[in-house]
């Protein structure tokens, strides 16, 4: 079985997406990166928690992630509601349209849903 | 591809509500109406918040969406257990036997769950 | 249509997890136990909830529960890291290498998924 997953930050709460981020890492030491797709998807506030000037303390961790098969998405309806630019964001993340059809899209197509 | 959801609001957390109606009114710019089927099953003491009288603030964007394909369901054990009628809550919700079961039933059914 | 659902608890958080076991006891008066396949996932902090001396309030619901076709698993990544040894658990509780993959290897195999 391939493991597909989707978590989903919605707040602006490091805590929570340090959870996720530990979260990923444990599951990525129990199954191989090429047979996990396993995706983070922000939106709401939580856009925030992936600003590059923000991420200081875990952008390395991002980073890490982001080469092991890990997908980051950032919604843009939120993005443009705070008024970040998709520059200042970390480059290890995608901009994605809408995340709310994002995840739902990922579900679709067979991620389980996990809310840190 | 339909886009099918839940919405899963279990807390009487008047922002957790605004986000989940944020969430589906940006959901339906992005998607035609008739392309989506969008749910939010209400259970616990997130019943209160359909309450009308409890509701003046954001009763007018519920009933927006809810002529716009989105399903209201509130949770009957829930009413039950605070003592709320089904006659005080907004027009727009429907009552449902068991919160939980009606969120089961519309995964099982298709349902990206989203838990805002 | 068989209910099958797992219930994902991951904060040290009483109020929480009372409400996933109302949530379960709900379910299964509304739907006999040999139709429902009902599991709780508990990682991070919420498997301190699961100790067999902290648990002294709720621990016959859990067995009660645990009689009734419902599955406690705990994570043992979050037992590792918080020094928690399995046998100060409650008995209805199975320990699964890893609660992240349990929940998607659940999902994968039909349940809902509920965040209480």
């Amino acid at each position: 079985m391939k493991i597909k997953v989707v978590f989903h930050v919605n707040c602006d709460d490091e805590k929570t997406l340090l959870i996720a981020l530990n979260n990923m890492e444990n599951l990525l030491k129990n199954v191989p990166a090429d047979e996990a797709a396993v995706n983070l998807v922000a939106n709401g506030t939580a856009v925030r928690l992936f600003q590059r000037e923000r991420a200081a303390q875990y952008a390395s961790r991002i980073e890490g992630l982001s080469g092991e098969a890990v997908q980051f998405s950032v919604c843009n309806n939120s993005l443009n509601s705070l008024g970040i630019k998709p520059e200042d964001l970390l480059e290890s993340c995608q901009v994605v349209p809408a995340g709310i059809l994002e995840i739902i899209r990922l579900q679709a197509e067979g991620c389980a849903y996990v809310k840190p």
